[in-house]
């Protein structure tokens, strides 16, 4: 053992006053795993006075700029959002500092230039944070199935909606009842839309796309659906099917290779699909290998210790390598794909029809699905007269026939409202 | 992109005919991974005659110890067994090659050996396959947690048993009934020992324990009860309290930190416990760490191509160092934890005791329980006169003072049978 390496810390909110509390408590072994002892050189705060328990107030500044260029062998960003946060992780590799962040956000909209610096620096960025908190999620689909080919990921990368599904489906109680219950324990915050509307899974999937399928993926290029309007009548239709209802991030190659699609939006699937038991909080991400064919990871996708679990394995990666005198081989975008359309989507459906009970209504709606290339599985009418519903799954049919399909539907004089809409994942057609 | 790395397989089977397949379908992948195009230059078969799609003849020799020790840049070793397969690695990693296995029993047994030899030549040693079959794990274990401490892995590794378990579980059905047809489907060998005794698991346990607390643990150190005795009087019971059964490989630190215990044996778990929807043939390891929490993988546990898609990442992995001129860190024994004895284990229990009713008999019953110091948790009397039992579960107790309740059972003249002792797992006591 020789000289000890040097940490900074830029941030000592939950997750910061974890890492520092990790890496003091686990010295002994993080020294034995790395080669070398570590030792954090300062925590950048914003206010000092707001001391968390496990920060040694003796190396706490509020110089974060400088603390983030002063040359440390690993720099820690955990303060989060794209400003400051970009110039501090670009002060940091300037100065030659290997880099760890759990900057969703930043990652998911400046991912490409952070590696192209980072690379020409000779330094490793590495945020395996930033997706499904403590999960060992990135660096496994970037090592383990580097020799595979991955077809899809389907993931529950966000605990809030989660949270606020599964007890929707538990009480067939209505969103905003289970919202205010979320809020009220913490799961949800006082403006929730970030997590409900799907921004903050967004973020997620560009990275999770970028990095399974060496594309170049922005939170812009993902289409999104929030959550806030799934009804208590489509939780009723999935029991009813034995589906149940999650807000999935899905990032996909096409059929024929030549793009990849990537999407969050609530969706059905059935209840015996390994991702249909991740309840509450808790976090899983499915993916579909050629060769590997199914795997997931599920665990805690927030909180400060999990969170800095996943930080700490990045700060032991970081640190073998400046042992080593190595880096990580650089994030590569080379396969270039183009992100298609969500028009270009390719899935089952569920749709919850109000109708006229009269002769011949469900001999006019089958023509408009048949018209648009949109082949029914199965059909299910309850009520009578007024109050009829149809309940409508789909064979696989492309997202661009559904969605003109849909608006032929809601031209037809006998159909009263088309009440719900839902994409149907993970079944075998 | 500079001369191509050479990569030599040993071992033409199912497994290798996949590994040789990936590599040749995913070259350009490959190369652009790794930074330097691979070509395969041997594979190693026992009968040259005996071709499977995907081998390319012109490489093909039945001269294996020339092909271990020709200096390729990567062997990799599908061979399985003891020997010849120590011997040909030996002779790769002396050779300079590093060295990529799918060989649990080998690593189970002399893998601290075959990492010495590893370091001491500055090469790779890698066997992601070999626990878990195309699940990653291995490097997750090693690398994303390795800035937190695991505390207890509890592992679904065979798909055999599962597999038998799913369906006794399903149908009610007895064990030898459901060994014909998973052997009939091939899903069992025609000598099931291996499996149904848990030699297999114990080897995967014995892997799992030494990576994840830094000490060498060999399947001899791994206590170890099969399958074969579970009754469908043991499922009811589990189906009645709301549990499963499996046949879980478990390795965990002593409350105090001063050792590991490392067993494999059937356990019934929660119904809700996220191993309990792992179903049929699919394996899953659970993994309980101080900062992260829960966390899950999943996957398939065997089968060609499955296998070869660990192997490839593996592969890869070993390529980038050679292509960096580095090699991952050795894996270390540092901790060097005493393995305990079973009965230092300190688990729930259920047991299922056919007893006479007559008066006294719980009180007699209860009494052994109390001096021997386990607490009863629930008790629930099933049926009247001889044919009556009594179906207990106990608060968590080391393995030894339930051994000894159990012996003082037996000596019990109420006590006709104790038909069914089985530890409980994952549950809240």
């Amino acid at each position: 053992m020789t000289a000890p390496l040097t940490v900074a810390l830029l941030g000592g909110g939950t997750v910061g006053a974890s890492v520092a509390r990790l890496l003091t408590e686990h010295a002994d072994d993080l020294a034995a795993r790395i080669g070398r002892p570590i030792v954090l050189s300062g925590i950048a705060v914003r206010n000092p006075d707001k001391m968390r328990e496990g920060i040694d107030p003796s190396v706490v500044t509020t110089d974060t700029a400088a603390l983030a260029a002063s040359g440390a062998d690993i720099v820690i960003e955990v303060i989060g959002g794209i400003e400051p946060a970009k110039t501090l992780i670009e002060a940091a590799l300037n100065a030659g500092s290997s880099v760890v962040t759990a900057n969703k956000a930043l990652l998911a909209s400046h991912g490409a230039d952070l590696h192209r610096l980072a690379e020409s620096k000779g330094v490793d960025l590495f945020y395996e944070a930033a997706v499904a908190g403590a999960i060992p999620l990135l660096r496994p689909l970037r090592e383990s199935l580097a020799g595979d080919k991955v077809r899809r990921i389907l993931g529950i990368v966000n605990g809030t909606t989660n949270f606020i599904l599964s007890k929707m489906y538990d009480f067939g109680a209505d969103y905003s009842t289970v919202l205010k219950q979320a809020q009220d324990l913490g799961y949800a915050e006082a403006d929730p839309t970030a997590d409900v509307e799907g921004y903050d899974s967004a973020a997620k999937a560009a990275i999770l796309a970028g990095l399974a399928f060496h594309t170049n993926v922005t939170g812009d290029d993902v289409y999104r659906e929030g959550m806030s309007r799934v009804t208590a009548e489509d939780i009723a239709a999935a029991k009813s099917m034995n589906l149940v209802i999650k807000l999935l991030a899905i990032a996909e190659l096409t059929d024929d290779n030549s793009g990849v699609i990537v999407r969050v939006h609530p969706a059905m699937i059935p209840n015996t699909h390994p991702l249909a038991s991740v309840r509450d909080a808790f976090n899983a991400v499915f993916v579909e290998a050629e060769a590997a064919g199914q795997v997931m990871f599920y665990g805690r996708g927030a909180g400060g210790a999990p969170t800095a679990s996943s930080v700490l394995g990045d700060v032991v990666a970081a640190a073998r390598n400046r042992v080593n005198g190595t880096v990580d081989p650089a994030q590569s975008n080379y396969a270039e794909l183009t992100v298609k359309p969500i028009g270009d989507a390719v899935t089952s459906y569920y749709l919850n029809l109000h109708v006229a009970d009269e002769p011949g209504v469900l001999a006019a709606i089958s023509n408009e699905f048949a018209k648009h290339h949109v082949s029914i599985q199965t059909v299910r009418q309850d009520g009578k007269g007024d109050a009829a519903n149809l309940i409508i799954t789909t064979h696989r049919a492309t997202d661009e026939h559904l969605s003109k399909t849909v608006d032929a539907l809601r031209k037809l004089s006998a159909v009263r409202e088309v009440a719900g809409v839902m994409r149907v994942e993970g079944r075998v057609d």
